[in-house]
């Protein structure tokens, strides 16, 4: 982002919406190209994560929703990997200079990035005639070495995953009119929850130092529990056997599961969760049930790693697999 | 980006075309969902800048080109802050996954990953039903505190430019069969001179240990010298006085110059020049140029930073102020 001198409407635009959140140093008040990360020796952990008009969000979602999904799925992942937020820079493509769109949009983001500790140092706002992006890389701090990574799960470790597990899906569902949107006709209370979850991940920032403590392996659930489940184990060597009546639901999923009305393996696939997905030695499992608990997030053992490279198995309460049909999202 | 499992036609994409980019360690091999940036204490740069079709490229350009360009102006920040490349992450939203289109994209990133010595750390890949978008964030290392900024500029002080300034925005009126196309029409080596300059800036990170030497203050020029002088005064809280006739030219742009077919002030405002512009004190100007001697890149002297809060003016070669019809590009 450039500076305020308002030589054109990009810099007017930034002056006015996006300056009073530069509050960090290193930002220098985005009158510069570049922001400065400082660093004692901490390892920098850097992740990206973009969101798409119509892809991962609806043009019609509210814009302060959309702030706040933006920098959220990245301050997720910084979650996962037990790492303490540092800042992040906003890449904003943008179809029109719209102040009634801009106004909230940049509101919500500052107070997300206020409430989560993670300053917006610098940015892009370019014009495209297409549909709006935003695109986020975010920073965090690990000590050196710490950071939590994929490839730790071993056979023995217990898989835990936090809050509940397919709201956003049924969210999204509810927004466009499918199956769930005619289940709970009656039931706005139900719509309003699983669309919040949609629209506005709760990412467990507050977890980020129980799980670099406690967690041999971490990822945050973005595209899905079960196709998630496979890249850590991939990634790791090893496989899975997950329980899946015991993947924790919220009250309107599970009436919706429990009368027939969603299939659970339409949650176990389902995207947009923001939840953290761990292995954890049974040992240390306490701990991090304990973390959550002081900090009010439920935190669930769904299964155990088990050796072998074959895909996870997800089990129904008689022990019968589940044969999931799709995995996770994908883009293409 | 996430892991090569084959989950996914996303994976797919990264295991295939970017995995081997990603050769730094904290990379991971774009197994996990963030990568990591060492620091002994030095203070981490961070910049960002998208290239978007239709806006910053044409969809007819060649994909290694766009990618080339979307690391280039990013490797353009990074030189102008004194920053020593460190690595990028990269969101790439896509129409399809085109393999024609891929490849000849992820081999020049990689090429120039490899060339500037910044490693692919991470990324994120999206759909977009509309134009394609390339955001890259890059880092830099710097000694801690000796980032180059925007607001050191002092009276006195000379204004130096590296390169040449106008070729880019000429290149594109070549490309949109403008005026410069039709001046040029029989001069295709002239032609091909400046699509070259549009399509793959040649950021001066050979000389970023120079300008953290020399210069008090810098910044790249991207959006048009006269807008990016107003913007460096501002910072600095000076004002400048450019000698426009003493602004160097490439062979083709002084031609068309010197022909009355381009106004100067069309190139004092045009974008993409990627070229650095800095404000050096007397004592230390001999040695910036004798570093882009050195490096095969020319520095020349423009003009001279002077007291006061006005805009910068530029005069042509009998002392007269030229009046720049606008300053330079913006979005919005």
């Amino acid at each position: 982002m450039a500076n305020a001198t308002n030589v054109s409407g990009e810099d007017s635009l930034i002056a006015r919406y996006f300056k009073p959140l530069a509050t960090d140093p290193g930002a220098f008040a985005l009158v510069d190209d570049a922001a400065i990360l400082k660093s004692s020796g901490e390892d920098i952990v850097v992740t990206t994560d973009a969101v798409v008009e119509g892809v991962h969000y609806l043009a019609s979602d509210p814009p302060g929703t959309i702030a706040r999904k933006a920098l959220r799925v990245n301050l997720s992942d910084l979650a996962a990997k037990g790492a303490t937020p540092a800042g992040f820079v906003l890449t904003l493509a943008l179809r029109s200079k719209d102040d009634a769109w801009l106004k909230p949009f940049a509101d919500a983001l500052g107070e997300d990035a206020k409430g989560f500790a993670c300053p917006l140092l610098g940015g892009d706002t370019v014009s495209t005639p297409g549909p709006q992006m935003i695109s986020i890389a975010a920073f965090g701090r690990v000590p050196s070495g710490r950071m939590v990574g994929r490839t730790g799960a071993k056979a023995g470790d217990r898989v835990m995953v936090t809050g509940t597990i397919g709201d956003a899906a049924l969210g999204l569902e509810v927004l466009k009119g499918g199956a769930a949107a005619k289940a709970l006709a009656s039931d706005s209370a139900a719509r309003d929850i699983l669309v919040a979850r949609y629209r506005i991940p709760q990412p467990r920032n507050v977890l980020a130092h129980a799980v670099r403590d406690c967690a041999s392996a971490a990822m945050d659930v973005s595209d899905g529990l079960a196709g998630d489940l496979v890249k850590l184990c991939a990634a790791s060597g090893v496989s899975a056997a997950i329980d899946a009546a015991s993947v924790p639901l919220s009250a309107p999923a599970a009436g919706l599961v429990a009368r027939g009305d969603v299939r659970i393996d339409a949650l176990l696939s389902g995207g947009d969760d923001y939840e953290l997905l761990c292995a954890v030695p049974e040992a240390r499992c306490a701990d991090l049930i304990e973390a959550g608990r002081a900090a009010g997030v439920a935190v669930t053992v769904v299964g155990t790693i088990v050796p072998g490279n074959e895909a996870p198995r997800f089990l129904d309460g008689a022990g019968r697999e589940l044969v999931l049909k799709r995995l996770s999202y994908s883009h293409f």
